[in-house]
């Protein structure tokens, strides 16, 4: 199940929020992504598939239950003016989820973060541990399913 | 549960290849993006909400569910590089997904659609009336649930 050469099975992919035997959530904390988006999480299936649709009916429930936890998590904690989902894997064909909270004030704001950006990167303050905590706490409850 | 003004509450969003009392399916004809990726399909909610939270769970599992089956749709009969799914709503905060099949050879590859073109579009010849009534095959079975 694991890939010799793909990244996303040879390595975590982003700082560990949450681990269960399907999947991890990562925060992205290096690169520009980081410093553009701070609260731009990743849940990254743990075996090394490529599409969703290659996941059973159990596991893609359980894929977007988690992305949900982790949406609301970004909703609850950091009121975004809109939270992005994203499963693209052009580049690292790994199932991976990208959630994003989006503010107005950040730098491509309404365009998709993969777009030119719109004006210079406002530093954005977000309490990145509570939101770590709180999806470690809410995917935790669920670790065993 | 529609909201004045907003542009999928007050139109189709597309050409429409199937409709359930929850969701219609669209695919993308105008602009820009229906050239570049003729298989560029959405999921847009029947109701306005306006991030996939939102949703009851019974209505997210339809909901990805149905997206698998674009997806799949995809797959069998284009057999492309990549899928790319989204839900972002940042301009029109009105759920929708897009599923979008990718080709190599798409203007864009491997970057994702949103960013900046990566070399001059070629014509992709793609059997869309075949993907078309698959999608309405596959989504009209479950139109009752």
């Amino acid at each position: 199940m694991r890939r010799q050469g793909c990244p996303l099975c040879e390595g975590d992919g982003g700082l560990v929020v949450a681990r269960t035997p399907r999947f991890r959530v990562v925060r992205v904390v290096e690169g520009e992504e980081a410093l553009r988006f701070p609260a731009f999480y990743r849940l990254i299936w743990n075996d090394h598939v490529a599409e969703f649709s290659d996941l059973l009916v159990t596991d893609r429930h359980a894929c977007m239950d988690a992305v949900t936890e982790i949406e609301r998590s970004l909703r609850s904690l950091l009121a975004p003016a809109k939270v992005n989902l994203a499963s693209l894997g052009n580049v690292v064909p790994h199932l991976h989820w990208h959630v994003i909270a989006r503010f107005e004030a950040d730098s491509h704001f309404p365009a998709p973060v993969w777009a030119p950006p719109q004006r210079e990167a406002a530093p954005l303050r977000l309490d990145l541990a509570a939101v770590d905590a709180a999806i470690a706490q809410r995917l935790g409850d669920k670790a065993s399913t």
